[in-house]
């Protein structure tokens, strides 16, 4: 049902080309972050696809297209998989929990590593196509923005500027592919869960000493 | 007195040599951000510092060395306005917090955005000046981790995992480059003390409805 979503959107006519098509573009993204752009050729990519280069051509447009199919086939993901998954969700602190924890689920283990890169560190789009995944990633920041404001609103938090809260989470959230290992001593799940309660709940122990207190006062 | 601290660590011999070797790294952090590493010569930053090619050489060692340069000038920053300043404080929870404030100050308004850019995402560095480079970023992290886990000894936190802490504090902080611009509408200032509140003491109203309670309550 998702890879249908997402084969639709892409032009795949079916889920398993969607499959064969987000298949080639994680392994363009890799070797396009272990040798760059300049230094992959479409043989490189054919070749570690197990296609030919006409079999490739089916399904990427050309080289010069290939860091915005990437970075569309990225934001395809992430539409479907976060930010439509989490919409229509009408508590906004549930909400944007539920999208913190969807969110870290996709950086952790929805995709390549190298995806993530391309899609946050590569600023080689230029012109239309640069302003079409601006658009896309702004679009996701207004919808943060948004719905902290309304859980603002609601009496659901402190007094927050809408706009930090909304950076500070994409930068927790988006942060994770650079130090995270999936073979590591946390587990994504485990991650996910103690992300959403630091940002939401805080540090400090509210039950705790108080705040004001700077003495070395031992508890617990 | 700071410069003097940074003049005699990057090998400056006076605090005037060290501003002038700040403003050409920071230069040619600009002109790599900008035309990439291998489309920026000598001559360029030469240029774009008001210096003939031998004038430049007596502050900087090689084109090859640059991105080390500006990497280790980063992190030489760095240490002296952040690391150091707060590592006396001897409260985990206050060292932490002058921490964050001190490090969104050098994120912001320290040097030139295209310095954290080359300290970040430049993954050009190899072998031994990677390794370099690498293990003083490590420190930091070690520091946050030990930092945080100090706190939770002394019941200053809620149940935290420090590791996640650590990242998720350096997430937040670290990714303000992605979208901060100061003449926005956000100050410094004003952004410091909202990520410190937000961090530490969470997103929650704790005296707002209780979390569980997900019915649309109005308040405020």
């Amino acid at each position: 049902m998702a890879r249908q979503g997402i084969a639709e959107r892409t032009g795949g006519a079916t889920a398993e080309g969607a499959d064969r098509r987000a298949a080639i573009l994680e392994t363009a993204a890799r070797l396009i972050c272990e040798k760059g752009y300049e230094g992959t050729s479409i043989q490189d990519i054919a070749d570690a696809s197990g296609l030919t280069k006409a079999g490739l051509y089916h399904h990427i447009r050309s080289k010069e297209h290939l860091l915005l199919e990437i970075q569309s086939y990225g934001m395809d993901v992430f539409e479907e998989r976060v930010l439509h998954a989490v919409m229509p969700i009408e508590d906004p602190l549930l909400r944007l929990k539920t999208c913190m924890a969807k969110n870290i689920h996709l950086v952790t283990s929805g995709w390549s590593k190298e995806v993530t890169i391309i899609l946050h560190e590569h600023a080689t789009l230029t012109g239309e196509a640069r302003a079409q995944i601006n658009a896309r990633k702004k679009r996701y920041v207004r919808f943060l923005e948004t719905s902290f404001a309304e859980a603002l609103q609601k009496g659901q938090t402190r007094a927050i500027n809408p706009k930090v809260a909304a950076f500070a989470f994409l930068g927790q959230v988006l942060w994770i592919y650079k130090w995270f290992r999936p073979d590591g001593q946390i587990p994504a799940d485990a991650l996910a869960q103690e992300m959403v309660d630091l940002f939401f709940g805080g540090l400090e122990d509210p039950s705790g000493p108080a705040p004001k207190a700077r003495k070395t006062g031992k508890k617990g």
